[in-house]
């Protein structure tokens, strides 16, 4: 409808950018067709997920391209994680400003294609158009075996409840970037990289034998955990258990942070899952074989909410991901 | 990260019109996972599309929901189609300004839900974000037997060229909605329909054992025509064989637009294919048991380029689709 007018052509974009991301696999047909095609894989089913970033939302104007490519693609990577599937490829849907140069989509698209490098994944497609904002949206498949995608509403009473990693430090790399809260240069920069660049919790594949459920963490510890609860179903909290790093607790003890803001806040990616309390130690070992960090949370209860020492913890309501 | 302020919740746009969208199905988990998945189907192949539409691109500010609704599935039938595919399902990535309301999401909704039950295809999840302009971007899925993929690329010299429907009028919408051309009422609406609600022409599906290549008209008649070549192959045009309605052809008649404009226009939907000329009987068989326009617009040859009476056709450089 209206004239492209980007410093550098969509044309250009494609033969000279996105091209080389496809890693010449014949399910993207080169980007010479109206689609793609997934292969048929005996026994397997394909898992879909779809998550877009928006400007002001999920980033910032002047955030790096790179930051950018790492959280299209771990928002995307940390929900097949959760499902229990392995990234196999995925489409890209990019809607940028004409002020977008091709420096940006240099640095944009190196970043993809090492993410696409470690994370063992292609380009099968997508399309590009004019937008007032950078917005990314991204549809990811990997394949995993009939019956063992890992759900959110599974758990079952008596479930140990296990995270990964450390919660919280995303959430302070953006109260930094915000000017909410202040502490000296290189601790700022070590939280800054974190909300910057999350990276996805790839562990749900190891685990889809012995989960009842699991959730990644994108909207906060304590919104993702309840996704898994229902009106029949809580959870009783280990709340000294709960994994801060070091240099958290540091900032906790200090009161420049409170754990109720941190469990509250998002953009974590670490997995959230349940499993018997039989498989304890299995699930112990195969996080120590795969170098996952684990720590047992909690159990789930047979009553609706979260509980710590017998009193309800109150969530608040910020979910800022609208999955459907 | 910024707290909602949409004047309807994303939760509620989510649980009162888009979950009766996945019609029940299990693929979509009832929208309570992080992602979905698809049902193999034994000797078929899924094939994926990826459309969006953004905001003065494909579509003006005040465009009804009901159009943005027909836009961006139509364009994306039209890709499936345009591959051989029937459609089976689709996700959805919503950008949406804040002051979007309850009576455009419903507006929005209800046309999908005509479209899902018109095309037989249902919402397998998607998301939510907020956006300064309306950006919709989706994948569509569909099935098709195995090897039986439509492609651009695989034209044989020889082949009869057909093109389904009337090619221009929505381009003619176009022009009258911008005021950049001034026709009686009656008429006036008709082609601004055209360009409002564009109908995917689902025949693809039909001439998979008997086309050659295929491609859709998003971009404009000769544009898309041109992707069907490649330097060793070329297009003779049958010019007066072109399709243009009664309608369309009183304008040209009355030198209001020209064939060139049109053709070089976009947003039509109709399929190009190419077949071999002994397939001519049946193709028009085909066509009229499905009720489907169609016109043999000319041959292809092996010399590039598009030719009529030995004349090089010069094509504009207006695409404004960029597909990967």
């Amino acid at each position: 409808m209206i004239k492209s007018n980007f410093s550098i052509s969509e044309n250009d974009i494609i033969d000279k950018y996105l091209k080389k991301l496809n890693f010449n696999k014949v399910e993207s047909f080169n980007f010479k067709n109206d689609g793609a095609f997934f292969k048929t894989k005996s026994n397997k089913v394909i898992v879909v997920t779809n998550d877009s970033i928006n400007e002001n939302i999920d980033f910032f104007r002047n955030d790096s391209p790179e930051s950018l490519a790492q959280k299209i693609v771990t928002y995307n990577l940390s929900d097949l994680s959760s499902m229990g599937a392995n990234p196999y490829s995925y489409t890209l849907s990019l809607s940028l400003p004409t002020n977008i140069g091709k420096i940006w989509i240099k640095n944009f698209t190196k970043k993809l294609f090492y993410l696409q490098k470690k994370y063992n994944f292609f380009l099968l497609g997508g399309d590009i158009g004019k937008s007032d904002q950078i917005n990314i949206s991204a549809n990811f498949y990997g394949y995993i075996q009939k019956n063992q995608i890992l759900k959110r509403n599974s758990s079952k009473i008596g479930d140990s409840i296990w995270v990964s990693g450390y919660i919280g430090q995303s959430h302070i790399g953006l109260l930094l970037k915000q000017k909410k809260i202040f502490i000296n240069k290189k601790f700022k920069n070590y939280f800054i990289n974190k909300y910057l660049f999350p990276q996805p919790c790839m562990f749900g594949s190891n685990i889809v034998s012995f989960a009842n459920s699991c959730i990644d963490i994108s909207d906060g510890f304590f919104g993702d955990l309840s996704k898994l609860l229902n009106k029949n179903k809580g959870v009783d909290l280990y709340y000294s258990n709960l994994p801060f790093s070091k240099y958290t607790k540091s900032l906790i003890s200090k009161k420049i942070v409170s754990p109720k803001v941190l469990l509250n806040g998002g953009d974590d990616y670490q997995l959230i899952f349940t499993s018997s309390q039989k498989n304890d130690a299995k699930i112990i070992n195969i996080a120590k074989k795969n170098k996952i960090k684990i720590t047992k949370v909690g159990k789930i209860i047979n009553q609706y909410g979260i509980f710590f020492r017998g009193s309800k913890i109150k969530i608040l309501n910020r979910s800022f991901q609208y999955h459907f």
